[in-house]
């Protein structure tokens, strides 16, 4: 039975690092959900629509790879979706005690459910979207960072406001 | 002469980990001040009321324990309440840089009270009032982390919005 | 293809907490290899023969579960076993740091061998080989951390000695 | 060829920390801007204006140190400035992670500006402005944290509220 | 009835740091037994009665402090001693994860004994017994950091050599 | 008047990312006396005089570096040789404790003397010298983490044994 991996953030917007970890997944499930969340109360910088247009872009055809946007926990969704893998990734101390804390939430409310995790690529273990979005919005370069679809759409709007 | 002690925080609500960590107190004090503190700015769930009735409803009748809330230094209310301990839990790598940091500032500011850090039970190391409120939010189980009252007090919360 | 993972350590002795990540691992593995590194120079308290046969024990009987030895580097010995995943538990802070250098070394290594990391139980968090051969040496029980067999072996060693 | 450091922040208002960090950065740097960023979108206690004074007032005559405001991107301003390095100070690990992320971002957009740490004295180690503000809010005395003009601002601005 | 604690260590030689605990832990327990840990394999400095000596005269006459040397497990020591909690002193992270790991393995193996932190005065907090015998060992003056009684046995120990 | 800086360590044996650190900190300093360690206990893999050869060839001429090795206190060898800066490259949370303690020991012993931190490159910042002397002991390829003379010097060595 192919074994379905749930891959959940903000993805404000997707950076080469998210990129790096979904292509990396392969390796532990056959096929990978990507999962923007909606219910974070805070303004994003881009719609869910256009963060999911991004994310596509920036992976490309991939048949394994589904995009879609929830709402609620994350646990039922993955239920929903028949995923018995939630992945992250991990860069920083800070990081890990919250994600530990999600986990250990996770596997309570859904023991079916394992949570795994996985290191970046070392050139994009600092680089994550609320750094992009900083570095952007001041006319930093961000092109190393992004994908040339999220580079066109940060650039647009940034001369917007 | 009989050792008070002081546990403050924002309660809202209180988990089955605030109140493992009071019963284990009494190891230390005689008697212990249950303290909720008023004057942080973000929007609390419940009201400061709702929050000590909660508190005592999950504690119970224990003459050795007192419920109040508080407004400003909690070092100048522990010394109002003949207070010499200030209690706190401990979970995590970050929460212990930022206790650290209070514990140093509170002992210049009040140099007669100690600040001493408690283990959680490891069933509930995981358990925060913050992350009991966003499952509640989205539908998904908390009983196992706070006491019968606070449950229905989350669900009427929840279905109100 | 069937998914290989490998699943390395002293194991001196293996405990329940390695036997959980054992049983959790098959959520992201079809076959896994438990691989006693035998490389390390300080004295082990079990041979090596005394620790494969105590991980069998724990494990019991289960065909996707191959226990070996091995000296080297691990990801030579993941090529050869066509293990394409290392598998590794993360308990705290300073584990994770040291994971983390091995993990981008291996990568640079071996950059078709992927790391994932795991977490424990919640009740085997804080239960670690080294803890549970210096609580049984003074005579401290640890039924609760080990399998029956580890225990019969830890009490004949240090009634030996 | 002179040395240029630059030490920036939002110093709502300057501690004595900061101060003990700026005498101590001219054993690497021959001269010194200390850089008020106001790009911050959370509503600071004083105006920029009011900060930029405060710290010239704790930091007394210095020839070495130019005090100015910036908007934008740190490395930017570093280099319209000619500080070949950033220094930064060092209290705590979730400081540090922050830190290292944020340091290997810069790199990044400005080889040429090296990014280097410095420790606190250790009575200044638990001092932070948001600490300070926090307790002079309360009427806490914050005189062994911050210069006289510093505690002067703080106590005018929370009588006036 | 009388609150007894144990703060046990290797105590190689006793710094200010422990003796500056010691006289804090009062705000908890009533008495306090300080206890020499003879197990360890590692050849120490001074002996354990040299050790038991130096502990003596740096806390001076104190009727409530009782200093002993042990051998085993904490945890039936402190049984046999009365004592209800286990007082250990927090420095930095990687203390602390250490720390957290013996407090839960000791919670378990003696559940009606508790484990408290507290926090050295922020002027010792960098001075450890190894730092102080590193430092000595060179000729580096630890006056700041030992009772004179120390002082004079680390200086005649290290003219022996 | 030139700033002098020192780099100390064991460099058993010196890796691209020390090398990467000492072409660093010209940003900082106009001299740099790169000081071998010869006091530890432990058995080192190269002799003191072969670490000595091999720093001299990692960094090839460079009339501002000098290359030493000291016994005893670092700051008493800061001091003889008239450096005012010592130099510390920091990877991982728990090295940044133990400089901590190491930086605030060494201000106490010699207040004239600054500790500053830098960050390595980002791609060698999971490779230390026992890393290295763990892996080419296996026969892994550490070409890419030291200067060919070091993997010549390492594979002799372990040829020989």
């Amino acid at each position: 039975m192919a074994r379905v991996g749930i891959y959940a953030g903000s993805f404000d917007p997707i950076t080469l690092g998210h990129g790096d970890l979904i292509a990396r997944s392969f390796a532990f499930v056959d096929r990978l959900v990507v999962a923007v969340a909606t219910n974070v109360n805070k303004q994003p910088l881009f719609s869910v629509e256009r963060r999911l247009g991004l994310i596509r872009e920036t992976i490309g055809d991939d048949e394994r790879v589904e995009v879609r946007s929830f709402h609620g926990l994350l646990v039922e969704f993955a239920r929903q979706s028949n995923a018995g893998v939630i992945i992250r990734g991990l860069r920083a101390v800070s990081d890990f005690e919250y994600e530990f804390q999600m986990a250990l939430m996770n596997r309570r409310l859904a023991p079916e459910i394992e949570t795994m995790f996985m290191l970046p690529s070392v050139e994009t273990t600092y680089v994550s979207s609320s750094l992009v979005r900083e570095v952007a919005r001041f006319g930093g370069d961000v092109s190393p960072f992004v994908h040339p679809s999220v580079l066109a759409a940060l650039r647009q709007k940034f001369q917007e406001s």
